[in-house]
């Protein structure tokens, strides 16, 4: 065989220009590997949106060469999408202990479970597919067993980093494997993947360990109940959670659903270790005396639905904030975030709680590696060709010129974009053409069913509202039979106006009149007439343009 | 007369429980003095509002009391209602030389420069009204020529700190009337307002300074145009740029606006110092060599409409960024903004332009007071009793936690809220009730006309969109005579969905058929069924809530 003329197309078709919904495609002649398979939370302006997946036509036209979906941790913007993309496309998924049994919780909610073939591997497992190999190397990130992923090809290896930080005390004393990276370094590695999200932080990221240093101090001092909110899916965050409440003898309750779920896998598969009894359910806390009891609980972000944010709104059925309470929010907010943030702070605040979050103490810290970190895995691994991942553009941009100022040439990065073909052989990288690829919204049940059209109306109406104008017509005279009409929502307050909605209604009625008279039977330009005459009378009258919806009834 | 009974009543209608909208009464006897009248932007839920003003029921109730109202400083949050107030409440209103000048433009605007009397003062003034007086102290801010006021009353002075930082090397060279503080503390003040907005940062704001000299260094590199966003009003900021501007040999051109306002008033009042020939219109830029131009603009939040987000987005008539282009934003994001200014960064970086930002450089200060500069005017000042303002719950309760660290007496200090009647005499400080306070929502002409009933429609709207039923009925027999017709917007993609609404339509038909044999005529009982009917189906085939909207039309 022939390898020299071989290529490598990298295909990433999420995770590029944006943070979230990562999944990318490795292809090598007739083996296709993909990396996660991620979801990300709308934006602002996708309105009614619940999560938004990748576009994976692509995958599904080359469904036969696909190996399978190779998973680097269990972060919902790694593996969300899996429900959604597993039904399109039956492959195996292979992940780490923990990995998996995030993933299992998730088939079963959508009845996937008894269809999907779940692969379990460890640290170092190699797999063996049809010419190329997939290897899982420890690292470390704000959830427990992570890996990156090294994919050897013929032409040479294949690195992606997958989310990670270097952090020499992890929790679990599972050190990030510095020898595998490199040993595959000195290797040589043809082209590596590397997390991008913190390169615009100078320094290191501190260790999870110093988040349960600050949580001795403050167990140590709160007078009575402590709650504790977190990202479920931080393992070692909980442990640490459930180590200081050992140490100074608290129980320890966990609220929310996606809190009650991940604790119950971690303690199954043995990623949580606790004393007999130290863990209750939130209905025994009232039975300890307050200052014996920790609750871990959802709600970090201050979702409005969330636990924590029940609680600080006096809408929780089970627990009620007090004085002497103390709350602890073991997170940074995430872009978008932060008002949702600062009102439960204020609300635990006004409920006499004594509140602890990041800006006034160390009681979170990233997953994500920082500039120095960076520069040893690049020093590392040292590969010939990198690709930057996970992050905007400038996060991209930035890390391709930090690479560079560690010796990489100028012409040895692609910034990429999603559905870009990037192609590497042992000579070059370059970017070759584009794929199918883009952001398939769900809603509901529907994905992809709701699109620009149905979003910019959702835009429009939430600006200013709508205006409905039914008119019944006789077809044959064009003659008005009843109406008009004219109903709105979300315009103006309709009792306080109707001074104005009696003037619009003239206004339809002038033009139901000219048409009659002109004996325009088109309803189509009967409806343009009645949107163009009555959108300048609302913008002149209140500089406000609702929608404007014209029916005519015919009978 | 007996003041010994008298008391101070400290009323904030606004800037109480968040930031914005700063809006405080003073009362004693028969004077009212206002401080400030500032506006608010809106929250995200706030869908189609514009702006967000304080409600001054309370002002309107008592106008005949009302001296003035007393400015401490030209940014929006503090004068950014009058337009809307003064409609209402015509009243003189005092500030300083720049605030008033913004304030001129802003009434010109609405039409109320006329018929609104504006009185300059200067820092030292004391204006006599009928018992009490009101002086004004010079302070430091991100905006020039802002002061502090203190209202010197029979039963003692009333400070209000207005928003401060300490600079000691301001670029006007006014400083901080440091003398005038300790004075007022000597003598002894009974009540004082602070600024509350940083007291979550340890340490010190840096002096405005420090970002002129990054201007110097970044200046002094940059290969072509420079092009700075930053707030208009931050006149200091701007005279850096054009002083870092002349040194390097480059004009300077300004655009936006609210930009191209303030460049105006402030040249006109002194606040800006060019050599003559340094300013050049949008227009010359291309007349010049790259290397010869700075422009100024607005957009440093990434707001979609500013001029910075044009030229990001390639929508600028006149200036399109080009590689070698260098961008400096001169701010910090708004909480609320992030994702704004990340997707401009993005797409400047994309367009081959440099982009420097606060986390990469030193190239914007906050004006407002760290902890040690709090502290500062807290012993400066030693006021008998505190009112924390100018934050959210958690802003106010850290810093009356701060001032009591200082001495202050537990009992001394009020978290008070919009609407509080605060009362003091020589003896105590506490909440005596409340009087009329909330927020007015500006919607394009509409001044408090789109409530709660409004917003919460278009919330409904923007997450699921409406459906429209109508359906003529002759209104004696009941029969149906046109329709049911079903039009939807914003629910879903209806080329797609016809199946769906196909049996929408059946849904309602059956309501119609059933109304019909029961001989009902009663159109609400019609309409309720309707809806139940059809939201149940469309939950159960969507999981999604439109609105629904039947409209019966009779004849």
């Amino acid at each position: 065989m022939r390898t020299e003329r071989a290529k490598v197309k990298i295909i990433p078709l999420g995770g590029l220009s944006e943070i979230g919904k990562n999944l990318t495609a490795i292809e090598f002649k007739d083996d296709i590997v993909v990396i996660d398979c991620g979801l990300r939370f709308p934006d602002e302006d996708m309105f009614g949106i619940d999560v938004v997946i990748p576009d994976v036509s692509y995958l599904i036209k080359n469904q036969e060469k696909i190996r399978g979906i190779f998973l680097t941790h269990g972060h919902e913007d790694h593996i969300g999408a899996l429900p959604y993309v597993l039904k399109q496309l039956n492959v195996p998924v292979y992940g780490t202990k923990l990995t998996l049994g995030i993933v299992e919780t998730k088939l079963r909610e959508h009845g996937l479970l008894g269809s999907t073939e779940l692969i379990r591997v460890k640290p170092r497992d190699i797999i063996k597919l049809n010419v190329v190999s997939v290897e899982f190397i420890k690292t470390s990130h704000s959830i427990a067993d992570s890996v990156a992923i090294a994919i050897h090809t013929p032409l040479g290896v294949i690195l992606h980093t997958g989310d990670f930080k270097i952090d020499y005390t992890p929790i679990d004393g599972e050190l990030t494997d510095f020898a595998r990276f490199a040993e595959l370094g000195k290797k040589g590695v043809l082209v590596m993947l590397a997390d991008s999200t913190n390169v615009e932080r100078t320094g290191y990221t501190m260790s999870e360990r110093t988040v349960g240093e600050s949580f001795l101090r403050i167990f140590n001092k709160a007078p009575g109940r402590i709650i504790v909110a977190t990202f479920a899916s931080n393992v070692h965050r909980i442990q640490q959670i459930i180590d200081a409440a050992e140490k100074y003898g608290r129980k320890v309750a966990v609220s929310g659903r996606s809190m009650e779920n991940i604790v119950q896998v971690a303690m199954e598969l043995g990623y949580l270790e606790m004393e007999e009894g130290t863990l209750i359910s939130i209905d025994q806390i009232s039975k300890y005396p307050n200052d014996q009891v920790v609750l871990i609980t959802t709600g970090s972000q201050g979702e409005p639905m969330s636990a924590l944010a029940r609680m600080a709104a006096s809408e929780h059925k089970k627990i009620n904030v007090i004085e002497g309470d103390t709350v602890i929010i073991s997170a940074s907010p995430i872009p978008g975030n932060e008002k949702f943030v600062s009102r439960v702070i204020n609300q635990l605040f006004k409920k006499g709680a004594e509140v602890i979050y990041e800006s006034l103490a160390e009681v979170h810290v990233s997953g994500h590696a920082c500039q120095e970190e960076l520069k040893l895995m690049q020093t590392l691994v040292k590969p010939r060709f990198f690709i930057p991942v996970h992050g905007e553009y400038r996060h991209l941009k930035q890390h391709a010129e930090l690479a560079c100022k560690l010796g990489l040439p100028d012409r040895n990065f692609v910034i990429a974009e999603n559905g870009d073909v990037i192609e590497v052989t042992r000579n070059y990288i370059k970017k070759s053409g584009t794929v199918t690829s883009g952001q398939v919204f769900v809603d509901g049940l529907g994905v992809g069913d709701v699109g620009h059209i149905v979003l910019r109306d959702r835009k429009h109406l939430s600006q200013d509202g709508i205006l409905t104008v039914v008119v019944t017509i006789e077809r044959d005279t064009g003659t008005v039979i009843a109406g008009p009409d004219i109903i709105s929502r979300g315009f103006v307050y309709v009792r306080e106006s109707e001074g104005l909605m009696e003037e619009a209604r003239e206004i339809v009625k002038n033009v139901l009149r000219e048409c009659e008279q002109k004996k325009i039977t088109d309803w189509a330009t009967l409806k343009a007439n009645m949107r163009d005459e009555l959108r300048e009378f609302l913008y002149e009258k209140t500089k406000r343009k609702p929608m404007i919806l014209p029916i005519i009834m015919e009978i």
